[in-house]
């Protein structure tokens, strides 16, 4: 997931460990003993990295956090109503296919949920899931609107982490949702299979 | 939520007790204690319905299950595919709104989720979720299609709980829940105010 450069390896690794441990045993049932023997570490150089198991989960939730933060925010520079909406759905569904053994944990862990939702706060001072909603339904929707598009972002990211589609491979798994979300909120499909849509931001920012 | 006989009515304020309980305390934060101090009454009476805190969520639980198992059943016996597909969503929505704290609690508590999740498998020994879908998607659908539903189906289920809508009436979170589901899975709008879709069964069931 977290493809780690040289210097920051253990701590890569480490992250990706804790990942899978928290998915198996939850976040409460797994200690910084687990994550050490997992690593075949000791409980020391665990300790080097993170002070707490909070400390772990949110740095496991990090990336995926960041990366919603850029794609709302590249949403927001494109002028027309209908690119801010085609960059959000394409560059929500990446990020939540490129995380989904996260959102899986998300979706079913409270111990993660906790950590999540106060990261969700951090890189602009406002809610994540708020800004999403934003760039998705419009500034001031009607209710019926707000529902709609909250149905279809809620939907998307149960279903992206969802345990029934483990066995699917991230391309196809993007590829329905994508269309699953562009249809079901009115918008236009691709032409063809020739026609892609373009790559969401976070790709092709540098520094990520 | 459950409106108790004179008879079951200890049992009963007893399930709305803890059910507000763990709304906000979680399931594994409230005790029996706890239930028996708000309730105002010995820790023995409590024991006298529910020997443990499982077996109180999983009466919490319950009548939603039962409930959503009437709604497949009677779905299923519908003639055409569209009059199933309508029967479930307007049940499914019914049955959702109906139980709203408790999907709220469904949605963030795994104390719930692990009960309900067994007792989903009670009614008919068949996991009732994948009935819904089944019923919702129809035999062997198409990897596009099941991931569609499934969005719709889980999307509806979690902005039913969400605390976002809280303030918002019964009446009001099932009309729009339910034009919601309606228009993502293409079927057609009621003509006019005066159309309402026919009440789910479980209405009409006797011994509901």
């Amino acid at each position: 997931m977290t493809a780690g450069t040289a210097a920051n390896d253990t701590r890569s690794r480490l992250l990706d460990t804790a990942l899978k441990l928290f998915s198996v045993h939850g976040v409460e049932g797994t200690s910084l003993q687990m994550i050490a023997d997992e690593l075949g570490v000791t409980k020391a150089a665990v300790y080097y990295h993170f002070k707490t198991k909070d400390e772990i989960a949110e740095a496991v939730a990090a990336p995926a956090v960041q990366e919603l933060d850029q794609v709302i925010e590249a949403a927001r520079a494109r002028r027309t109503r209908g690119a801010q909406i085609d960059h959000a759905l394409a560059g929500f569904v990446e990020v939540i296919v490129r995380h989904r053994l996260l959102l899986g944990l998300y979706n079913s862990d409270p111990g993660i949920q906790r950590v999540i939702n106060r990261t969700f706060q951090a890189p602009r001072g406002e809610d994540i899931k708020t800004r999403m909603m934003l760039v998705l339904a419009g500034k001031d929707p009607s209710l019926a609107d707000a529902i709609t598009v909250h149905v279809v972002f809620t939907g998307i990211a149960m279903v992206g982490g969802a345990p029934e589609y483990a066995g699917i491979d991230d391309d196809t798994l993007r590829q329905h949702l994508l269309d699953a979300a562009r249809r079901l909120l009115g918008r236009p499909r691709g032409k063809g299979p020739g026609k892609r849509l373009p790559e969401p931001a976070l790709r092709r920012s540098p520094g990520v």
